[in-house]
């Protein structure tokens, strides 16, 4: 397995189905990059769209879950890192991603895109509207707004070409 | 030392000097009702500010640090807690408060009021707007707003009735 | 309250009535010193006893529990600190407490001894006999050996007395 | 890539050359397995020779790193999970394992096994002697020894029947 860029894609476990289908394209669109997939394990909403997505397409993903079972995370998760720290896990989502792409979600995924502009990773949010004081890191170059998954795509391409 | 509520005050490391005596006036408040107050512990903006503010009418402080070394809380912590964890400490910082204060601060502030919420903890927004998906908590009665630190004060009675 | 020395008491959360009296004698005595306790706070053990003996001498406690809920924090805690880390909160134990107090416990007390000692955080063993590689840190001054908690509480002594 | 044992090997970040030869040996014959390596990601002792021995057999390594820098991850570490939560993130790396093969190391490796001990994993101590209180957890069926890199996969093998 050569050396990937490993994409996180964070989004709500309970969400509509517009956003799930969105999710799920990224994930077939990640895998088509021959990109890694990094989520939060689990088998529910984004986590398990995006995963479900990837795995159509032959890619590789991975799932922080949690909690301490890694037979918790949902089927499409190649490799579950079990860290039975709840939500201090979200940190380990966003430092581990060369790139974060922020689906709609509630006060989780918020927390996901604040921690991972607090650490300054690059953050795609996707039909994500965001106000101050996360807004103002569009200015610094860590915050990209996109509304289709293939526009996503290009904005990793951008931002993975100044890393890779 | 009778166990008393716990009141955790979050805010920016950098802010301006009506944020910093805003948290000093806040500190000295909680320490008036006889509240512990608990922040991140750092030597800088609204983390010394309301710990300062507290000690000067005899309040106790917890401080829990983001690094290893207890020697780097501000010289106003009474108890300082290190856990080594960076921004994971966030969590702890919300989970181990009664109520939650949110002063001006950036995306530090935003990542402990969203794990605030989806960890179920009231949390009081002091001249701190919030939007979508946060705002929505308000009609959870769990976020609730204010423009001073009487305001604060005034609401942390309120909710503490139901727990104390 | 004027700041004081902090003293980490680990141990078993199943322990014989000998480890259990031992341990309430040991939280009386720091107590009696005006130190602060800090242990992980559960209802069990070593946790529960130290504490216990350490309010009879009204002393401060501290319990950094391995949940979110601070309700389950033993009786006998101040200030309990929530983590929901499980046992990564082991970590914040020791780099928490100027010096660490090793009861007999399992494997959960001994990880702490081993993460104490890496972090060169001074380790006192109660009746805990301990083999290589642990053993070695004696010859560093990292960790002494003791058989009742009077024993512990002049190590102690000796220990602050090169940091306060 | 299909679903895969992962196979952690724990040890120390300083070791003699007879155990940086045995760990990579660990790592070819892991990989020879198709099973997946994990380990703590640095780029020294028995993380970096596990790792080297595996990719020499084209195995899949995955490091959870201590720090928040991907790229900190030795060279032959395919997959980087950056923790910044120090030594916390030990527990990760044993609950993350199928098994858990401990190589000779200092108080880190021993903090690891006894982390995996409590929490019901399953460990291979490779020519690293265990005494009380970890010993007794050999009677459990939790705890195994090995002499060689070969012993410990038959063990791998035995223990993983009963898990895939």
């Amino acid at each position: 397995m050569p050396k990937q860029p490993v994409i996180g894609v964070m989004g709500g476990a309970a969400v509509t189905e517009t956003v799930f289908d969105q999710a799920c394209e990224l994930g077939q669109r990640i895998a088509g990059q021959g990109w890694i997939l990094l989520n939060g394990g689990r088998n529910a909403g984004v986590m398990l769209a995006s995963a479900k997505g990837a795995k159509e397409k032959k890619g590789v993903t991975i799932g922080i879950l949690p909690g301490a079972d890694k037979t918790k995370a949902n089927p499409y998760i190649d490799i579950a890192i079990a860290t039975n720290m709840a939500d201090a896990r979200n940190l380990i989502n966003v430092l581990s991603s060369d790139v974060i792409i922020a689906c709609p979600g509630s006060a989780g995924t918020l927390s996901e895109i604040a921690l991972a502009l607090k650490n300054n990773r690059r953050v795609i949010a996707l039909n994500f509207p965001l106000s101050p004081p996360l807004s103002g890191f569009a200015e610094k170059n860590l915050l990209y707004h996109a509304t289709t998954p293939k526009q996503c795509i290009d904005l990793c391409k951008k931002i993975l070409k100044t890393k890779f």
